[in-house]
């Protein structure tokens, strides 16, 4: 946790974001219209979830956990007030899609989760990632990012942080 | 992982499994056909994922990484001698599957994963998860398991810990 703190007051992040109410990317530009990604970088997105979505992942991973399908269910034995809940792995799949949408050929080596608060159907959320280490030479590169999402500008739903092997730092967008 | 020693000393596992080859349930029977979960408890599940269910994956997820979608790029630029690998989080999602299977209302609380080897498109993945921890009343259970998949039996893929809420310890199935 330190070490975090740390790396925030040394490198206060830059985002790059593709939420209709960002700002453009602020970070240092390298070769032309390419960038570098740094220490301290954030990438976000957003999402939401439709009752669609939740249905074609429920099919395609075989998890038809109630919570996730039958409203009354989810709210008289889990007690979310709100209804059916997204899938938490499917609202941390947001991580490695965001990561691999700016670095193609990425490679998942860890990730820890930590889900907080639900995420309900329908519901914006915000991923964030924010590079905490990167090592490497010219043809790998292992990147460590804190993994967020929040819901309501800042209520955190889920935490964690990801390992990565990238096949380079030049960011893709 | 002392501690993980000594339970699998304490407590051999009983394996409840859903592949074809598995042995029935083999653990102490309770109220006629229903059984408490115990420490020590192995389920287990089989999985083909075939090339279908990587595209919709990537479309419900948004994660288009061309390691999951184009045999060559994964082989040229990731090193994947088999081509197309499968999502490891949508390997991983085996394992709130499987929970939730026999624990319907189950809650997802945290989730470490490590990604040790890649998954190819349509090669068979047993995922187990087994109980190391319970505790709760009537009403809530915390129930920690660790998280495991395997691929030619015994190539461990992804390894972890999972920490859920359940309802009830009574096995669904």
């Amino acid at each position: 946790m330190r070490l975090h703190r740390l790396i925030r007051i040394l490198y206060p992040p830059r985002s790059i974001s593709f939420c209709s109410s960002a700002s453009p990317p602020a970070g240092k530009e390298v070769k032309g219209s390419t960038r570098l990604l740094e220490i301290g970088d954030v990438l976000r997105e957003c999402r939401r979830f439709s009752a669609s979505d939740v249905a074609k992942y429920s099919e395609v991973t075989g998890d038809r956990n109630p919570v996730h399908l039958d409203a009354d269910f989810s709210r008289r034995v889990a007690g979310f007030e709100g209804g059916r809940i997204v899938h938490g792995m499917l609202v941390a799949s947001l991580f490695p899609s965001l990561i691999a949408s700016h670095f193609p050929g990425a490679i998942y080596v860890a990730q820890n989760l930590k889900f907080k608060q639900p995420v309900y159907v329908g519901e914006e959320v915000v991923a964030e990632v924010q590079a905490i280490y990167t090592k490497g030479n010219k043809n790998r590169f292992i990147a460590k990012f804190t993994t967020k999402c929040f819901t309501n500008q800042d209520c955190l739903v889920i935490d964690g942080e990801a390992t990565t092997i990238l096949p380079t730092l030049v960011l893709n967008k």
